[in-house]
């Protein structure tokens, strides 16, 4: 048989794959394909000063979109579109897990108030600021049929940073100052704005008295709270069964995948009792690198480590590509309407409400926390407010979900809705591929080269120190005098004049007294060797 | 304001999470709560001679399955039905690759022909008797209704072995042989049987003629090789990839997610080009192992050991909550429209012959290779051959897909359809429950207590042994008598009278000299040491 006779005898021969749509294999195998494309490529440019993985990934998925576009000659791109349920549920958790796992967490805490102010006081100032910029200037561009609640959502839509991005600009060991800030600020950031835009959505704007401003405020506290208590409590209780059980005794994988299952069931929960599970999820990150991650094995505590990274790292590869994918939507594009100039007109104010939302409160804020600094190499310097301005200017996939939710999710999306979408994808994209790309050159020009490492490193230097301080004074008075009550008004003087150190000195007290014998921690549990390569299990077999 | 009135006002504020369906939040939330008791009650059952983690999960699911039709009082169980895709794309492929990549391969290659014949003329044979049973039994229940296709289907659903539930009571120490046996053949097995399910429902029954089983041979041949090639040429384009690229230089995480990517891209493209997916990755895990494994950083290393374990074993847990909780699905049940007596009658009827069908091909295929061997010590005890056949009895969830593809696929579900899903559920549950509680028992009974342990290893010593002898046979003569065609005639020799350890000896000596050269492995890429604990990194930041 020869090989022209053959091919159609194998054909006859090929089975159907009938278990799934063969729309979903042709979509996943792209996808999968192009996420390996996108790392290969992100390796080669790794020393590249303009491009970040994220860049990279928007490009390829634009490219890819458009030879899609062109192979099904523009008219079905289906499978591209964006799925909040997909990002929601799949992406956005195992990220923001990962972020809490991984934050260093005495630069986190240690900023904690500045933290707090840009991503919560902060974000409402930028929420206020475009939702009545876009009153104003959209009536001008002639876009005028909104009602209260979109011009609202806007606000909130526009407010959420895109902290993946930013991330992959900033190094930690650089500038652990300007990371750490934009960094919490980040999460903060996104937990605040999904928070205001939930609250926007629920709120029933048919009455608007004078406590709609008031009911919004309570929302948001007691979404708040109500989430970092359920983080905080999957996470003790995460620690507390793989203390007690000891489960690695029997199985490492046993911890992994408490650890696993456990985390992403913290987001599900708070989901389910409508609470933020950004923010919860969040804070279960950091409760279990401080106390489960130092129960279990040593090779679990290795793999934990690895393959949270490894996993927020695809997920935010692949929400790159998405969006990237789903810019090309043409349907998008022709039921929008709307004149070119309209369009850039739209996205244009967006991006100018973006960078002026960002600008009314970094610089205001950053002054206001200078002027509670007393020594001068703690305040911040204008060259870093002016790179946490621009940092945090970068727009990405909350946006586009948040902005799905609000303009798409109707039965009926109107032209007005499409031309929203089609403008949040071009500022979107506009942001993170040009502001993005500058940024890295933009440190290195404005920071590095003209002041020394230790300038930006300055905060941390000075929490050392307090602390040296706080143990000398505390630790010495007591036993000279345990009669006298000196050392409670020199905690309450210290509490003053070092709050930060002062907490921490207090937390660390408590944790070691109260809740390391309980949940486990850093010395309080035996050492387990166990495995630590593993490699001799596998090689003997090779 | 009292804890009455604060209610009310907080349930005001409560936000309605809108990004997804709160019956997806539920379901997600219920199931990895679920999962987290599952590994629990395993942990603490680990000791346990009678459980083992699949019966429980099965028996967790069903008591769940039980309590949700009692609150939904009996109405609604939809959120509950099994997803052939679910399973098919996320659930099976990294059980299977997780096969391939923790195998013994040594072990496995070397036990490769009994394998091979258990899991592929054995499998056929099984399909023969279980296809002609069924034929001939239903009819005398009463069951006449059904077309050749679903004979053949039976046939071929009622051939796969659950190779998951035997692992967990097979131990690879105590009985390497067996477990190696068991377990190759199980992966084979589930292979051999996908394929035959896909051959027959491809085939065109109306023209039945002469060529039809010989057709059914080719499809299978050409599924099994073309799967093959896939698989070995996914793993080593990974393992290439990542020597030539040198990921692990930049970044731990691109390495694990590369390999990832590329292990699931492996079953997805099987897939796209309708072959068999489940082989495929399989060959890719074993590859990747031998290969890939070695070339990435310690760090990465000890991470994809057990991260790929965890993931599979979350899988398997999965699969067996969610056969358990799926059995309670009232409709089936209800519209079935059986009598107690036929459903008994069906399932009986079925379970006995799947336990004839096995022993039809145990026994004699078992007693046809003890005639190949000329040691007594190599040759397999009946007590040995009686686990074989007792191991492979559990039907488990690659059953319930199949059967759920072939009689609930279609638009009209019949009664008759009905009752055919609901009596393989019921064997499914019988054989993991029943069976796979006495497997432990049974084994430590017949094998362990009566037996020395260098018996069931017997065959792994004379592999050794055998090996010692070629190297000293082949590694002395040619340095000796350069010019001499004597080590060629030597090495076939040796063939025949040993022919595993002799194929072994030349592959070793063809992958140390083409195939580690270019695509790495151990000792043939450069020792990075990477962070091996990264302990240091979150500990001095707690």
């Amino acid at each position: 048989m020869s090989i022209s006779e053959a091919i159609p005898f194998l054909q006859t021969l090929r089975v159907s794959s009938s278990y799934f749509n063969i729309s979903t294999v042709i979509a996943i195998s792209v996808f999968f394909a192009l996420l390996c494309a996108c790392i290969i490529v992100g390796h080669l440019l790794e020393e590249n000063r303009w491009f970040n993985e994220s860049i990279t990934s928007l490009l390829l998925g634009l490219a890819s979109g458009g030879v899609v576009l062109l192979v099904t000659k523009g008219s079905s791109s289906h499978i591209l579109v964006f799925s909040e349920e997909l990002f929601f549920i799949y992406l956005l958790p195992p990220i923001i897990f990962n972020a809490g796992f991984q934050v260093k967490k005495k630069q986190f805490f240690h900023n904690f108030s500045i933290i707090l102010m840009f991503g919560v006081l902060g974000t409402i100032i930028s929420f206020c600021l475009v939702s009545a910029g876009t009153y104003l200037l959209f009536s001008k561009i002639g876009v005028t049929s909104l009602n209260v609640q979109d011009y609202l959502a806007l606000g909130a839509i526009f407010s959420a940073t895109d902290s993946v991005c930013t991330l992959q600009v900033l190094s930690q060991d650089e500038t652990p100052f300007l990371y750490s800030v934009v960094f919490g600020e980040g999460v903060v950031n996104d937990a605040t704005s999904i928070v205001l835009f939930n609250a926007v959505q629920s709120l029933d704007l048919s009455d608007v008295d004078a406590f709609t401003a008031l009911r919004l405020l309570g929302t948001f506290l007691y979404l708040f709270f109500t989430s970092t208590i359920l983080g905080i409590a999957v996470g003790l209780l995460s620690a507390y069964i793989i203390k007690t059980l000891y489960l690695g005794r029997h199985s490492t994988d046993r911890e992994i995948a408490i650890m696993l299952i456990m985390a992403y069931l913290s987001y599900m929960l708070a989901e389910l009792l409508s609470l933020s599970g950004i923010l919860t999820v969040f804070l279960c990150g950091i409760v279990m690198s401080h106390y489960t991650w130092h129960n279990v094995t040593e090779s679990s505590r290795i793999t934990t480590k690895h393959a949270f990274a490894t996993i927020s790292f695809i997920a935010e590869t692949f929400i790159f590509l998405y969006v990237g994918m789903d810019a090309l939507d043409m349907d998008k594009w022709k039921s929008s309407k709307a004149s070119v100039g309209t369009s850039l007109a739209v996205s244009a104010s967006m991006l100018f409400l973006v960078l002026l939302g960002r600008a009314a409160f970094v610089y205001p804020l950053a002054n206001l926390a200078n002027c509670f600094k007393k020594r001068d190499r703690e305040k911040t310097e204008f060259k870093q407010q002016f790179i946490l301005w621009w940092a945090g200017l970068m727009r990405g996939a909350v946006t586009i979900a948040l902005c799905y939710n609000q303009f798409a999710s109707s039965e009926s999306t109107s032209s007005l809705d499409c031309l929203l979408i089609t403008c949040t994808i071009i500022v979107v994209l506009f942001s993170t591929v040009v502001f993005g790309s500058i940024t890295k050159p933009l440190i290195e020009a404005l920071l590095l080269r003209h002041a020394k490492p230790a300038v930006s490193d300055a905060t941390d230097f000075a929490s050392l120190e307090d602390l040296r301080i706080l143990f000398l004074e505390e630790g010495d008075r007591p036993e000279q005098d345990p009669s006298q009550p000196a050392p409670r008004r020199s905690s309450l003087r210290l509490l003053m004049r070092y709050p930060t150190s002062t907490v921490h000195y207090f937390w660390r007290k408590f944790d070691d007294k109260f809740m390391r014998p309980v949940f486990g921690g850093r010395g309080f549990v035996p050492y387990v060797p166990g495995s630590p390569t593993g490699a001799q299990d596998v090689d003997e077999n090779s």
